[in-house]
């Protein structure tokens, strides 16, 4: 019987139909408990990417994976919570500085975060470059460090929306990434189930983000804001552009490091105007519209949380970072002025140094990365230094190298640079 | 790096691309041999089925599903060989006499058969009737068999396309069954690595066959003609109506009896039909263009075949068949002429009753099934029996009388009955 229903389910997909609640809570309850199997979901999977889901689909598709888990309840902590989540890009690290930015300022953070696969990095991986800092932490650690700190990032309990971490995992090797319904209900369920009251998407846009297209990017922004209101999360979007890498650095010390400058007052202009950017936001949809994030920076109360925050799980905010053996040096080979740097070609680079994995059960690189010298925009002569490559295998320097070769275009005049956020929507 | 490839094959088709030469030998070759899992597969066979395939896709995936297995040499069988494949039906027993009578007019005939699942019956369960048949030969038992009988229907064996079995079952239980051209390459792959040096296809179309409408009947017609013409095979197909059941039966045991009716010289005028036109396509194919299978009814030959072939294969001809013990007639309530029955109900009913399974694992009923004793254009008066449910268990009757409850309709006027040979395509 279960087959047979699982059958129908993906019939009336395929065929362009729209499925029904009970069918979606049929589904997502059997596959979670193993009912309907992985080559069932992946072909409903693709039926989905490629036919859709109106926006009740969309909805209780949703729904359905917060109910396969729990819920947590932050009613017993004191601050109003608001959480962030970016839908991935190459050099994205901003969750690092962000959490105890927003945290200084007096909101509590719940920041349950992933790791990296395929081309963009994982907060957690970057995190773990850190001497002793743990990504677990059980339910009461999590509540208790979200009340005294302020600002917890780690992994996602097994109790967490358990449809969806099956979900994910599946469709990340059957080429079902990409589809709009299957990617907001995937992170609305996540930030819905962890409890926050109030949430800031970071919607990326362009050759190192999932969405290419501005369109398709609106789509799923538009889609998860619904999706938030209608389980009372406070939920507003900014579309930002990710055709560039953020900052200096892909990898994971590496872009550790350059948080750490943020939060000391410095680091670079783009990942510092959009830090600030996304902390104005979540204090707003926390109720706190009246705090400022760029105080917070300059005097030293972000980082007085960020090594709070650190401590806490176990890290050692003064342990130097580790640092790698290679290093190639790629240089201009002409004068002009960079007009582009693909983010794509970027992480595939940070990817094959070892800073990314290609199964899930991969150990990460925490020294392998890319360090950028020049940004869209700035002046070059012939021999300057464009970018090092860097990795604790000396085999894994020839890949990248030529991964990398046409990342970076020089023009004879000076670009226009785009704008770093786009639209806002909420 | 395999599943790193297994998705690139499957966006390339989720995008509307043309797979390449080498990305469906890789992945034919690497489903074969389990380096691409069921759930990629079943995404990418989903992915075919709403975006298509080229004739040139589906000319190279017949090839690789072909090579995934031994192709059997006939050459030594000193007869013209040549085959029937029916894209399957309710109460679809033409193989039963067919093989044997084409046998007696001067050809081999090498049908290796199926299993029935889901409403469609399936030739080796209705031969399994026969005590002491047995459906399984070796190769050298089914190349003397083939040389010395003429005829021969058995299992294939695990080396004939290995890919195609294993895909065969995943897009069962996955909602890819309906993809014209996974079914072409599936059918073709299976009759061309058999060996046989030309082909006569039944395709059928309406209520009881997979294809629904004449368009896509046709297009499947023609795109697995040009396959086996490719392959060296010569192949024709006849488009036959599937919107009745043929003949007075449907099951096995009772599809059996019915069958040897025809080779008896009697049977129902419908099964007699399609068997003598599949069988000049037959012997025309097979370069015996003056034979004359009217005759070969008549006289005995045929039957003489039927009796060598069933005692060839441990089968006793003249052993009573299995009866269902549990009998339910259903009457007619109003008086006027039978204006339709569906075949698709009939075979939900016949399966309910105990002649199909629902899990390839499952054993089929002998006796049960479903005797019509009316067919379209009879005229009935209110009381006259309609058909008659046939099970061993009796707990089966209920469900199969409420699936067939609408299965007739009767008229006041006398209807049209349609064609059954709707055209020919080679």
């Amino acid at each position: 019987m279960s087959g047979f229903a699982a059958i129908d389910v993906i019939r009336t997909k395929r065929d362009g139909g729209v499925l029904s609640d009970e069918q979606i809570d049929w589904v997502v309850d059997g596959y979670t408990r193993g009912r309907v199997a992985d080559e069932q979901m992946s072909a409903l999977a693709m039926a989905i990417l490629l036919r859709g889901m109106n926006p009740g689909e969309i909805a209780r598709w949703t729904a359905a994976m917060i109910a396969s888990g729990d819920r947590l309840d932050l009613a017993g902590v004191r601050r109003p919570t608001v959480d962030k989540h970016s839908t991935g890009g190459v050099g994205d690290k901003i969750t690092l500085p962000l959490t105890p930015l927003v945290a200084a300022c007096g909101a509590a953070v719940p920041q349950l975060s992933g790791r990296g696969l395929g081309h963009t990095g994982g907060t957690l991986d970057k995190l773990e470059s850190i001497p002793g800092w743990r990504a677990a932490l059980s339910g009461d650690e999590f509540i208790a460090q979200l009340g005294e700190v302020g600002a917890v990032i780690c992994a996602a309990g097994e109790r967490l929306a358990p449809a969806d971490r099956k979900l994910y995992a599946l469709r990340d090797v059957t080429g079902t990434v990409e589809a709009i319904p299957l990617i907001a209900s995937s992170i609305m369920s996540k930030k819905i189930a962890e409890g926050t009251g109030a949430l800031v998407l970071d919607v990326k846009v362009g050759s190192g983000a999932f969405m290419k297209s501005e369109a398709d990017a609106r789509e799923l922004a538009r889609t998860m804001v619904e999706l938030g209101g209608a389980h009372g999360v406070r939920t507003v979007a900014l579309l930002t552009d990710m055709s560039t890498p953020l900052g200096l650095t892909v990898g994971n010390a590496v872009e550790v490091a350059e948080s750490v400058e943020v939060l000391a007052g410095g680091g670079p202009a783009d990942v510092v105007e959009l830090t600030l950017a996304l902390a104005r936001e979540m204090l707003t949809a926390a109720g706190l519209p009246d705090a400022d994030p760029e105080r917070a920076l300059r005097d030293g109360r972000a980082m007085d949380v960020w090594r709070a925050m650190v401590s806490a799980q176990g890290g050692d905010p003064d342990a130097p970072m580790p640092v790698a053996p290679e290093v190639e040096v790629v240089r201009a080979e002409r004068d002009g002025f960079v007009s582009a740097i693909d983010a794509y070609a970027i992480g595939v680079a940070a990817w094959r140094l070892g800073a990314g994995r290609a199964r899930k059960e991969d150990p990460v690189s925490a020294p392998a990365g890319v360090v950028l010298h020049r940004k869209p925009g700035d002046q070059v002569r012939a021999g300057d230094p464009l970018y090092e490559l860097r990795a604790e295998d000396p085999a894994r320097i020839p890949a990248a190298r030529s991964g990398a070769a046409d990342a970076v275009s020089i023009s004879a005049d000076r670009p226009a640079v785009p704008a770093l956020v786009i639209d806002r929507i909420g």
